[in-house]
């Protein structure tokens, strides 16, 4: 179920703006957190720009592994995305605690989120200034993944509602991806 | 209409993921253009993060005026969003061609496209080596504002479609913004 994506259509899967889950490992630790503020940063081959705040358990292990994977969670793991966000991977093993399970990735060490709808293995670019400054890390994508049943020929068909990607905003408040539409330039 | 949104509530206009209209000026011209790589980089003061190409018209008024706009177009832009994002300014006046009204902002000289249901009023912050190698603009926001309709006491209420927000996805595809949904933390 879970298909490749060429990595010059990676950027598609991140393009509309869903909610992410990050995953990190380094050293027989791994963890998972919730970011919106992820986006893609470059076409081919595909970068991304994501905010990793510099007090996070993430942090440590990004910062240690130079490895990272956005997750693009479905509406059915909604809970989980708001348990992560709201839970420090310090004082609990948020896998176990929201029921997520690690998929091994292709490319690197990070473990994909099973159930998930989409996979982007990154890995960091070395730009230490703005990490320093911003918590902004750039990274480029080495490999992409996708449930077949919600991404395929490089396009999204959202036909299930309990597959669609969310659009996060604040307070456990999201929205899910709505109805996709075709415009024509003009007026 | 338009109501002043409180600078730290500003990243909320942009969490979700929308696609952006981004407003530039300098030297008696000014133009628009569709961004889909925009986001929040900080809360209060709240900054942005913003692809813009070198390629554009905008880069050009941009790094002359060092101000630009993010404009959120409703569901009832849809076409004009394709449009500009398909044209370029050095070619057209974007303005007239797709049928754009430019207001004055409060605090910088790029103007808001009306008929958009939030703008986030935006000063570059000097940071060249990101925007020279990966076209990146990091900028703070020093005004925001948004349609009471959708967005008022910190919140959106998206009850009338054609003024949902939108996600770009490729070659005039976007979806509007979905269903609104809470979630308490859990599996």
């Amino acid at each position: 179920m879970r298909a490749d994506v060429p990595l010059a259509k990676a950027y598609l899967l991140l393009n509309h703006g869903p909610v992410t889950l990050v995953t990190s490992a380094s050293g027989g630790r791994s963890n998972v957190m919730a970011a919106s503020w992820a986006m893609p940063l470059d076409f081919d081959p595909p970068k991304v720009a994501v905010v990793i705040d510099r007090n996070t358990l993430t942090r440590e292990l990004v910062d240690a592994s130079g490895e990272f994977v956005l997750n693009i969670p479905p509406r059915a793991l909604a809970a989980a995305v708001v348990g992560v966000g709201n839970a420090s991977g310090r004082e609990v093993d948020k896998w176990a605690r929201f029921g997520l399970e690690p998929l091994a990735a292709a490319r690197v060490g990070a473990p994909l989120v099973a159930g998930c709808i989409a996979w982007l293995e990154c890995r960091v670019l070395p730009e230490r200034a703005v990490e320093r400054t911003y918590d902004l890390f750039l990274a480029e994508v080495v490999a992409a993944s996708a449930d077949e049943r919600v991404f395929r020929q490089g396009r999204w068909h959202f036909e299930d509602d309990s597959l669609r990607s969310l659009h996060y905003v604040a307070g456990g408040q999201f929205f899910t991806t709505g109805t996709a539409h075709e415009s024509a330039p003009g007026r």
